[in-house]
């Protein structure tokens, strides 16, 4: 389908599939946060109704209706503009039937949707507190970076009242965050079950974290294998290769 | 110094400052795990006042004894036998001056010391739950095992207890209970600083966590680059060679 790219906007190849994204070439652009995330997710059983907090560019509800047979999944992004580049992406898609935009914050969902409604959440959400690293100027990258309009509490809580029971968040994060997440994630009764590191190489701190709650599980949690991004000599490694090639599915 | 050994029991070369320690050949033996803390743990200050909650043989503290310049560590141990068994390797390496071992629950610690007295606690305690694993039925290495005597909530609770505001904890514990220390640690007001995660190799699951937390901290954690213990080849990763063969500082 034809839409409208603005002045500012430029359109990227996922390949996957054939999938585009709509970015601002000065706004938030994904990155490969989002394509780890879609993979870690990718097991979320057919027909399942699932919710994307925060989607930003489109770029996880996109990559996700294509990598899993969910019914249908709501992207919910709070800024306006943004979230109308990400509609335009999932037109550009011919998605519209499986991905839906919605312009609010996530914060309003309770009265959108009833409680217990979801099979599961994805969430990519800002990464940074307040007060807390260096301000970017633009805003549109402050909303996406920091915790201006929800904070992680608030994604956890409607994350809580949004699924069914047993129902399963999956989130990337920053691991400086870790101990916070695990904590609130037990306040709102979602129960880290798998948590992986991904390291850019066999030497570095790692760079984010990907996790797995359910809600209301027992407790147990395994922690999985490292993920690296880089081998020694600085090429992609074969699991990294292995994610972005999708498209030879 | 001339120490008895008993029947069931052995003396093992440490490979460090020609440190040795007796060990029932029955109970439980002094693993990795051990060695691996004594190293994350090595910066605790000159003329450190430092406890070691369930030292179980001893080595903890007689290892710590050389690797920093502490002043005095005591090394609590329920058990009777395998407290007088520690009480013999110390003097077995004319360590009284410096190691006590206390024969002791942990929880009767605040009788015995005065609140916020120790500027360092390292702990290696018992890993699994009760009900949970397979049950040994050897009670010696029961209760090394298992959180029969005090569970994760005790030792963190004495912890904060003893420590004075500021003074560090360091820990050794298995992965799968990374939420519940996480979680425990901030209802005791010790933040958890510092992850490092275990794993036998790249492509394998982490055995086992070091965590250091700060008494009444603010909230920053650093999770620190992997820690591999043997090469792809089944060799000892240059790390672990490294720590093993201090002898040679």
């Amino acid at each position: 389908m034809e839409v409208k790219i603005k002045e500012n906007e430029r359109i990227d190849d996922l390949e996957y599939k054939g999938l585009k994204i709509i970015q601002d070439k000065n706004g938030f652009c994904f990155g490969i946060d989002s394509v780890l995330l879609s993979d870690f997710s990718k097991e979320i059983k057919n027909e399942s109704l699932v919710l994307d907090l925060g989607t930003g560019t489109g770029i996880l509800s996109i990559l996700l209706s294509k990598k899993t047979k969910l019914k249908k999944i709501y992207g919910v992004e709070i800024q306006e503009e943004v979230a109308d580049m990400a509609s335009r992406s999932v037109k550009l898609n011919d998605l519209q039937e499986k991905v839906e935009i919605l312009n609010e914050n996530i914060k309003n969902l309770k009265n959108i949707f009833q409680k217990n409604t979801f099979d599961a959440i994805v969430t990519n959400p800002p990464y940074k507190k307040i007060n807390s690293g260096k301000i970017n100027e633009n805003e549109k990258k402050l909303i996406s970076r920091h915790e201006i309009s929800a904070n992680l509490s608030d994604f956890l809580n409607v994350s809580f009242d949004m699924l069914k029971d047993k129902g399963c968040l999956y989130m990337v994060h920053r691991p400086e965050r870790l101990a916070d997440i695990i904590c609130e994630l037990r306040e709102n009764k979602l129960e880290p079950k798998i948590i992986r590191l991904v390291y850019s190489n066999i030497e570095a701190e790692p760079k984010l974290v990907l996790i797995k709650a359910i809600k209301n599980a027992n407790k147990f949690l395994k922690v999985e294998k490292p993920l690296f991004i880089y081998n020694k000599d600085g090429t992609y490694t074969d699991e990294i290769l292995k994610i972005y090639n999708k498209n030879n599915d």
